[in-house]
């Protein structure tokens, strides 16, 4: 048997790591890492800083996970059926990994940016691995993007008593916006298709020295910040960003 | 200039503390509460037991704010009215301990249950002490009860690419479940009141010792959630629950 721990480790800032991640992260023999083929160098360094800040003995090893090709879909169905052939083949690339690597009784680990469980498909993935080899798994939560956007403006997530939706710009694209939403996933500045009254709270590289906060009404500031945006994702070669609407009262 | 911390201290569990909070929990001088009148004892004991955890040096205080009274109202307009003027009657105590028990210069701490932008009133009351009194506060975002319960299920929140709702009892009372959503401050097992092949991942006091977890369908498993839930409140004197409903597909 062989334990896996799934540790969130904050939207971007080492410091919002928890004593509970600390703790598995010193328990972990080898952190399995799926960066590979991504250009986000940003984001590989961050997770070695906070391998080499939180761990006491230096005694693990980083495996680097190959990443099998995945086929790109338009439509809906064809898109979701992708997807899935895609987590089966990581299934069979980490199952075959943690059984080589890791010794029976050994503990692995994978870190997860923010928290595991959102718009994040380790827990799905493992979920298969689990089906193909003996593993037991655990979760540790983690600060999401979400936490840290709204931390940075310090401004409540919700309205009083009112829910708020947790989306992406595809999904605030087809649908539109119908009450307070946090976006996620959005390479298209889609809040500028938002009525102009809507209130905007932006936020990109969340917690890292990067870090941009802006906010205001969509048809006052979001032409701002979709240059800010561009701006800065030319200058870093990559960019994370996440807002809150509110439409207008 | 008075400076004071919002501290997310996670949803039960003192390792869920950051690294970051830790930091700000040892630069606090004074530790202002604001649980008077609850019954939650365990909870302020929680609060105890991160300070001793995870502040080095014990010179630090703890000041307890008196609760001003909460008019009670039915409609909504009224709740609002009522929550805003107790809101600022809370302020002005609050700005009031601020200037007397906090030297200028020093610094104080609300600690905030979860992530303080989650159905907390504490930045919205500060935001009225703002305006009353000279003082400088940051954020510290907390793994919210959200992640806990999804971390303890080991489930993803969102579906692939799908949008989730965070609401409360009353809000899906009255408007239903139209999509997956993660009900908070339910005392009324409103889940009862759906679709029978609703899927449910429930969970009480998590991260505590007295932790619960239960899923299933509304159908098949909602009575038993209920009567857990029924049973653990009268046993504990209180109880704190949220859960992942998803409709059947
Ligand atoms: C694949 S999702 C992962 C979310 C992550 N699991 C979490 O809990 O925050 C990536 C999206 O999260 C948001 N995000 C994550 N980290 C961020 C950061 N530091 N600043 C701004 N947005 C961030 C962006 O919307 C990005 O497109
Ligand atoms: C006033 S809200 C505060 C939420 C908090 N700010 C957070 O980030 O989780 C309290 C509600 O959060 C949920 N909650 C908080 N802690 C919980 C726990 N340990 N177990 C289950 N539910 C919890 C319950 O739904 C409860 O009614």
């Amino acid at each position: 048997m062989r334990k896996i721990h799934v540790i969130g480790i904050g939207a971007g800032d080492p410091a919002q790591v928890t004593a509970q991640a600390v703790e598995a992260l010193n328990d972990t023999d080898v952190f399995f890492a799926m960066d590979k083929g991504e250009a986000k160098s940003d984001l590989v360094e961050l997770r070695r800083q906070i391998c080499a800040r939180f761990i006491a003995d230096p005694g693990y090893r980083f495996v680097e996970l190959a990443d099998p090709p995945r086929e790109r879909s338009d439509d809906a169905d064809g898109y979701r059926r992708a997807v899935t052939d895609w987590h089966e083949a990581r299934a069979r690339v980490w199952a075959a990994a943690i059984e080589s690597e890791l010794p029976d009784g050994g503990v692995g680990a994978f870190l997860a940016w923010g928290d595991p469980s959102l718009y994040d498909s380790t827990l799905r993935i493992l979920d298969r691995v689990a089906a193909r080899t003996d593993i037991d798994y655990d979760v540790i939560p983690g600060v999401t993007a979400i936490q840290t956007l709204t931390a940075r403006h310090r401004i409540p997530l919700n309205d009083l008593g009112e829910p708020v939706l947790i989306t992406t710009g595809r999904q605030l694209r087809e649908h539109g916006l119908r009450g307070a939403a946090v976006v996620m996933l959005d390479a298209e500045c889609s809040f500028l298709r938002c009525p102009p009254d809507t209130r905007i709270w932006w936020g990109a590289y969340l917690g890292t020295p990067h870090e941009l906060l802006a906010d205001g009404t969509v048809g006052a500031d979001g032409e701002r910040i979709a240059t800010l945006r561009a701006e800065a994702r030319a200058r870093h070669g990559w960019i994370m960003d996440t807002y809150l609407l509110r439409p207008s009262v």
